[in-house]
């Protein structure tokens, strides 16, 4: 990693980082006396899928996972159409005790009944963190929790209800609140990137930075900047139609001292050019090819993370950011083993 | 209601059918000692919203219902922004004891971050119905519920453990699944149209009936297709991509013998055109103003529903329709007012 010639930023590849967590996994799953069981289920005969199911596979194997793939729909059979029996299969391996972990492969029918069949996986096997209980603990900073709060109604805490870490380990009779493995991994990375600063308390170590996450969808976007906020960064989320603000130190009082301590959001007056003046990191995640960052608004030595399939920023990025990662999709599958 | 001299179908107006319901609501509250309270929460400055906020609070005040409108957000002071603050507002009603049941005025945020908030409603306050647990119920043609199992993860009951009902009565223990408010409204205007059967045992009240449901959004088509077949109808639910059927009486075996019996969904071969030549019933929720659903193709004597807020029929459709139904609104906001 010696400084490049040409003056450009360092290229960061996911697999150097996803490395790093495949020893801790061996590691952690020796102890255990049967290696725990994933089912991955496919109901499409897409193929992206399909591809990443045998990824999905080939990685349990290697790491020591069992890993079983049900296939249904369309996946077994292309006259029973796309998706049919995925609920039956999701249900099913719910209550199947020998399952320890259930991923589902979408998209299946598109966003809002896949959302749908989100909320049947058990929170308790949800190794995607897909399940609307951990999206609340994650947009409140509920970092710990007692397993069976994930199948009741989320209340607002009192202050004494909610389990503090001591020295980053889970208090007794809790564990730690399952993160979305996409946002989780773009976290990992960026520790990975030095964003984090560990001379900092756990919890509040993106203190000091400010980010840039272009796009608030539900499944990315939003998680992403309020995870961000809450280990305390400055976060601008900007989508087409506006551009929010997401802090934990909020200038003006608010009307969450009853809640958790957790990133407010706000209405931002910045443009996006603004914001990408001041940011020590710009994240992309924009489903479009044409959609591309300018690096003439970049700051010089920003870091850069394009976590949508197309290339969300310009082929000379590098010459104003000082890391660049293209993609985090191998970092997002060990994160998912390690929820597992 | 005589036959029309010009022999065009009868034009059936939702008032008429909504104020057969205000009677039925004003009896019920007699006998409490208080009225029941409904927290309606607007935050944002969309007019639709605010428009619909005072007509609900106006049906409330005229049925004796006590009506608190919550403002928060854009509604309240334009410079706070869109939608801030609603999350904090609605849980803030979760838990005072003296909110009976809780409407929130949607849009605010768009799909996505929209139905992350109707997760946060408590379902034993959602009287609106959409609630995860209200659509798996309903999609499970589960129509009896102890109230705790409200808050639990779905799991796939025993036969012993699904509630019957005892002469259309919830059995001891049990109360009624509230259904999605939108859905309901429309099987309540099926009923008054006469297309269910009142000689046909509870739950299969449109057996034999062909209905065409077009659009199969998460919010009112695919809930609303899956409702009429669990009611027994053959139900053709279409949208841009496929055309499904859905029904209770699948004629082939299917895996569904460990759930309570519901409707099951398949491919279906057919166009749109050979659907609406068998269809009795057709019910339309495009929202755009290019669509029409074109009267040639509709089969004579059938009967036809409007659920968008466009108008997806075309001028003539009185023509083939025996009666057409042009909005269902009021009857939507009479069943919320039942839920409650």
């Amino acid at each position: 990693m010696s400084t490049d010639p040409t003056g450009k930023g360092l290229l960061l590849k996911a697999d150097a980082i996803a490395d790093t967590f495949r020893e801790e996994i061996v590691q952690a799953l020796k102890p255990l006396p049967n290696p725990p069981k994933l089912v991955g289920i496919l109901a499409t005969s897409a193929e992206p899928s399909r591809f990443y199911a045998e990824f999905t596979k080939k990685q349990c194997e290697s790491l020591g996972f069992n890993f079983v793939l049900k296939e249904i729909g369309a996946a077994l059979d292309p006259e029973s159409g796309e998706g049919y029996g995925v609920e039956e299969a999701i249900m099913e391996a719910n209550e199947d005790d020998t399952v320890d972990g259930i991923m589902v492969y979408y998209p299946i029918f598109g966003n809002q009944q896949d959302h749908y069949l989100q909320q049947v996986v058990s929170p308790l096997k949800d190794v995607e963190g897909l399940h609307f209980a951990f999206h609340y603990n994650l947009y409140h900073n509920i970092r710990y929790i007692k397993p069976t709060s994930l199948l009741a109604q989320p209340k607002i805490p009192s202050a004494e209800e909610i389990p503090v870490a001591i020295k980053d380990q889970p208090p007794p009779g809790t564990v730690k609140s399952i993160l979305p493995c996409t946002p989780l991994a773009i976290v990992k990375c960026l520790e990975h990137a030095g964003v984090y600063n560990r001379i900092l308390p756990y919890g509040d170590r993106a203190y000091g930075r400010v980010v840039t996450v272009i796009n608030r969808s539900e499944v990315v976007g939003r998680p992403l900047a309020a995870l961000l906020a809450n280990d305390g960064a400055r976060v601008f989320s900007v989508d087409i139609d506006s551009i929010q603000e997401y802090t934990k130190r909020p200038s003006s009082s608010t009307t969450q001292n009853r809640f958790n301590r957790h990133h407010v959001a706000h209405p931002s007056h910045l443009t996006l050019e603004e914001c990408l003046a001041i940011s020590d990191v710009v994240i992309s995640a924009v489903p479009s090819t044409n959609y591309k960052v300018k690096t003439e608004f970049l700051r010089q030595g920003c870091v850069c993370l394009n976590i949508a399939s197309e290339k969300n920023f310009e082929k000379d990025v590098r010459d104003k950011a000082s890391i660049y990662l293209p993609s985090v999709g191998k970092v997002t599958i060990m994160m998912l083993l390690r929820n597992l």
